[in-house]
């Protein structure tokens, strides 16, 4: 394999099964406003959520060689099944430079602020199935109970624009009741769509529960590594971001704006 | 290409993009107890309907090659989205059989059976953006007026299981309030996963309307042009169905008693 050519210059390399991770794309520009970013929203194969586990590893490392064409200096896994399920290939595939994924870097937030030692994880079936984020939040403190709920029904609400609706919040209230009951301080937004749904989850769980939003945790968590490897981008001003996907969604610019707040720009139609 | 050999005791081969078209398999076992079923989910890439009308076609051509391998004696084309957007491509695919929709079924069947002349149709965004129902319907009678809703949170509800919750009936009644208001007299179902919510369907719409299951409606015109043809199976007993599917979700056992109402098979996985 020829050497890889990396730069404090050199992009950061996103990828996620569908448009969710454009949450982490808009919370790495509000982290890191100098830095270039390559995002690639496997719109083709989406959802991953629901697919065996060799699917998902197998798309992990496409997606990954997809993204190392383009020699990115860091890679972050925006998708919470990859990060449950396939970092590992993802880290296997990409060399020496570092990978992070929405997953751990939520867990060590979590673990940080919690100060009952109860915290509440809501993501998908799959996410939430793998354990990985109760495993992720013991390993760094085993005397941590963490309480999880599959929320199924959070995605198609978020991209059906239900942010405020009766509906979602009959769904919320039933989904977060389990968690509320059992005195959580601390709750994981564990899938990337989660945060479109924020404020409607914040008014059912109450002043009392503080929100871990894993896009945030990741982008801290990126802007730290990098600083202390030095590899922070030294340019001022912001570029837009390099979109690929690898299917046209007819909903494509609408779901844009909605998890992006802006107009979308040229996006580049990759074949998978 | 060599011969393709049918006889009355060939399959019927049936696909769809996931598990949905599983109600028409239902349908047909109710319609043609006598048939042997090959039935095709093509769970890996579900869903189909956000996805390009390209991609669309693409896989609806790999999805007949796939069936004609088992040498069906007809097609049943089990989703809305490739009924829709790609029929012509299945029928170029599988030579000389009959080949037939869920779609043009549907919508016959209710052209012939509207009093008013005024009929609503429900489906995926995709099928109802594509305004071919509504294109179907005219095609039969011009005076026939379609008005059609698209309504994509019935499939993640069904898949939930929210049968008869009172989330379901909230989203159900906006979806279908300016349908009511339309005064239509007749519904259809063109999506293979409404008919799971058709007593909720129904109880919203009322006694005034008449629902039209593309499902039953595909099965029925099964059984006739199979019977026009001499082509009927003329053995007794019914064999389980075939199934293949290219992924196997965590969930679809689950699924495939919600659909079926009864244990799963063996089932097929195969590459796509």
């Amino acid at each position: 394999m020829p050497q890889h050519k990396i730069s404090a210059d050199s992009p950061i390399g996103i990828f996620d099964s569908g448009v969710g991770g454009l949450t982490v794309v808009k919370a790495v520009q509000a982290c890191l406003p100098s830095e270039r970013i390559i995002y690639f929203g496997d719109t083709a194969r989406v959802p991953y959520g629901p697919k065996s586990q060799v699917t998902i590893r197998k798309y992990a490392r496409e997606d990954t060689e997809l993204l190392m064409k383009h020699q990115p200096k860091m890679i972050i896994v925006a998708c919470n099944t990859v990060s449950a399920l396939a970092l590992d290939v993802v880290q296997q595939t990409s060399g020496d430079i570092p990978v992070i994924g929405v997953l751990k870097a939520g867990a060590e937030l979590a673990a940080r602020q919690s100060r009952s030692g109860r915290i509440g994880v809501i993501g998908t079936q799959a996410t939430i199935h793998s354990n990985a984020y109760a495993c992720a939040i013991n390993e760094l403190d085993p005397n941590l109970e963490v309480f999880s709920k599959a929320c199924p029904l959070f995605v198609p609400l978020a991209e059906e624009g239900f942010i405020d609706h009766p509906a979602t919040r009959l769904v919320a209230g039933e989904y977060l009741s389990e968690l509320l009951t059992s005195k959580i301080d601390t709750l994981v937004l564990g899938c990337t769509h989660y945060p479109i749904l924020r404020g409607m989850i914040e008014s059912i769980s109450g002043a009392g529960v503080n929100i871990i939003d894993s896009a945030e945790a990741v982008a801290s968590k990126a802007k730290y590594l990098l600083a202390s490897e030095g590899m922070l981008n030294p340019g001022t001003g912001q570029a837009m971001p390099h979109l690929m996907v690898s299917d046209l969604p007819q909903k494509f610019r609408e779901l844009y704006r909605l998890f992006m707040g802006t107009e979308m720009p040229d996006v580049e139609l990759v074949g998978m």
